[in-house]
């Protein structure tokens, strides 16, 4: 069965785009993507929206977007998995390109997340835990994966210095990104004197909302190789669920959802961990970066703390994880940060990371969580 | 390249379901539908949800019904395309299974669209329309669709009286559905008596708001033929989109994206309008079933009011027309409309429609509207 490849990708500027509305942050990304694959739109298929609709005053998103972007009448739909809902559109281009029935699809990651009031994203935010059972009781975001954190602390002997490492880390890649909401580094001193949100969180451990979108353009293997100098294959491709309820979680030190999916994405892929060279994992809190290694396999469960306090997972490490700054310092604007997770593995496959690029990267990963870990998915790229 | 089967379907009742939250909906037509295919819930290898989000107040509806319907740790998404919703879910099921990433899914469309106040689905509602041009001046749905039959009306010489013709047939073949959310025959003399809504329609021009759900089980061709005794063939399946401004559409009297969608279908199936003998089209207004027989080439452009006026949509016709009562008298769940429409379609196919049962049922199809014709899905389904 064919391939798929990756022809050509865009990336708009993350941050409270204000001078935008969400069509013009889909239009920025997707122009670059087709100016990168150097395709005219009338080659585009099909394309799917990944985009969380609530966060907007417009309804019926795929169809506005659809509109501005020029593709009428051609086929769109949205895709919603909350944070992983760019993900969950690539995977389901993907599909299309599989099944033969689209040759070249372009996935759209977008979101507004300042047109609501405050109030107002903070009611949605706390619905994205379970209703009935959980959020009406209080948890939040926050709440929820400081729980994961407390764990994870109490169970390995992680530290609040490893945390910070991570926000470190990400903030000092994110400071040479283009595309990045904080563009600044930052010391563990400064991240540490910040305001507490959720015990053990500060601030700095926290991603911030953004505005933004991503655009990906994916092709058949044939239309691929045709198109494109260096077409990056998406050879891994998975997902996976875990009970939305935490209460029924039978841990809560990592994701079900993130070593299932993972595990499948290895196997498609025909590669194991220790391939991975570069990788973009969902650091909505730091814990979570740090999750992510021992769930990818990485390193081992519990040893994520050190692995990252090592060094590990900075460019020369032995993995790069979150070059691009991560959510934590380009920002997370929901619908967008899955294709934006793509876009950089792309660029650094290509060897156009300029000088966040990581030597030698033949093989990368994706890995985006959908809400407290209900959904994961996991993609693996190669470069021939 | 393998076919598409349907193994197995569900339907709860439609109307307010006060009884039942989503993810309970979702669970009784996931339930029937295993039932009816002879399968255990571990035979599914993923499930996409087809809804709405924003009329509930639960956010992350698919990783809250993946937990609920016991499918965790398999893989979920959800698909939004207004009202078309669950008819997009289907066609992503539809590439899963084609591209060899599934062998069997589950595709749940549902909707509660009473969790809100009234005042607020009416300002969701209003936001369906594009918002920067159109929705901020007043369009609302009925208006949109007033306007296309007064257009039509001008044109060909469409009259009231025809409008009411196909709500009388609706109400007709909906008295004997139970799952409907009207179950009475109505008078033309009684829906001429009823409120204005927007010129030329009255309340009985009209389709309502329900809560509902319904399930679709597909599989590969090789799966379908082992499990099921009568598998209906998925043989097209198409999608197409039209400008959502209704002031950039060249014509008001039909939906190209209706038009060009049946046309691909037609064509994969390789079938042609005169070939099928069931169909339930989107009428969400009186204006769109007669819209819907001129886009599927059932007659030609300007002849569906004489057509349906004749009784050419009736069991007995050239073709019947929503014999389970439509989106008029069954109710319209936005997420459900799409799974629901297959769901009758594949009764007729299998000869248990009961008192309803077209005759010879051999070829069906669903055609699904999004919005106002921004999107449109055309699905056509077979019996070997």
């Amino acid at each position: 069965m064919t391939r798929v490849g990756i022809i050509g990708v865009g990336h708009g500027v993350f941050g409270r785009r204000s001078d935008a509305t969400v069509q013009e942050l889909a239009f920025e990304a997707f122009r670059d993507a087709l100016q990168d694959a150097g395709i005219d739109r009338d080659a585009v298929d099909a394309s799917v929206v990944g985009s969380v609709p609530e966060y907007h005053k417009q309804r019926s998103l795929a169809g506005v977007i659809q509109e501005y972007l020029g593709l009428v009448p051609k086929p769109t739909w949205l895709t919603e998995v909350a944070c992983a809902s760019g993900s969950a559109a690539m995977r389901t281009a993907w599909m299309a390109i599989k099944s033969g029935t689209h040759d070249i699809v372009a996935v759209i990651g977008c979101q507004k997340m300042t047109e609501l009031s405050t109030p107002e994203i903070l009611a949605l935010m706390g619905r994205v835990g379970e209703v009935q059972w959980e959020s009406g009781f209080g948890t939040t975001f926050p709440g929820y994966y400081a729980m994961f954190a407390k764990r994870h602390m109490h169970e390995f002997g992680t530290t609040r210095e490893q945390l910070l490492d991570v926000a470190v880390k990400n903030h000092h890649y994110g400071a040479l990104n283009p595309y990045a909401l904080f563009r600044k580094e930052i010391t563990k001193e400064k991240a540490s004197a910040s305001e507490d949100v959720a015990t053990p969180f500060q601030v700095y451990d926290c991603c911030a909302n953004a505005d933004g979108a991503a655009c990906v353009i994916l092709a058949s293997e044939g239309r691929a190789r045709e198109i494109s100098k260096i077409p990056i294959w998406l050879d891994g491709m998975a997902c996976a669920t875990a009970s939305m309820s935490v209460l029924r979680r039978p841990s809560l030190v990592g994701l079900p959802s993130a070593e299932r999916a993972a595990g499948e994405a290895y196997a498609m892929a025909g590669i194991g961990p220790g391939d991975v060279k570069v990788a973009d994992v969902h650091d909505c809190f730091t814990i979570a970066e740090i999750m992510a290694y021992e769930d990818l396999g990485f390193c081992k469960k519990g040893e994520g703390g050190p692995f990252v306090a090592d060094r590990q997972t900075y460019i020369g490490g032995k993995v790069a994880v979150n070059v691009d700054g991560g959510l934590k310092a380009k920002g997370h604007p929901i619908g967008a940060t899955g294709t934006s997770m793509t876009f950089e593995i792309v660029k650094q496959l290509r060897g156009e990371a300029g000088e966040r690029q990581v030597p030698d990267a033949d093989v990368g990963l994706t890995h985006n969580v959908g809400g407290i870990g209900q959904y994961c998915f996991v993609q693996v790229l190669k470069r021939d």
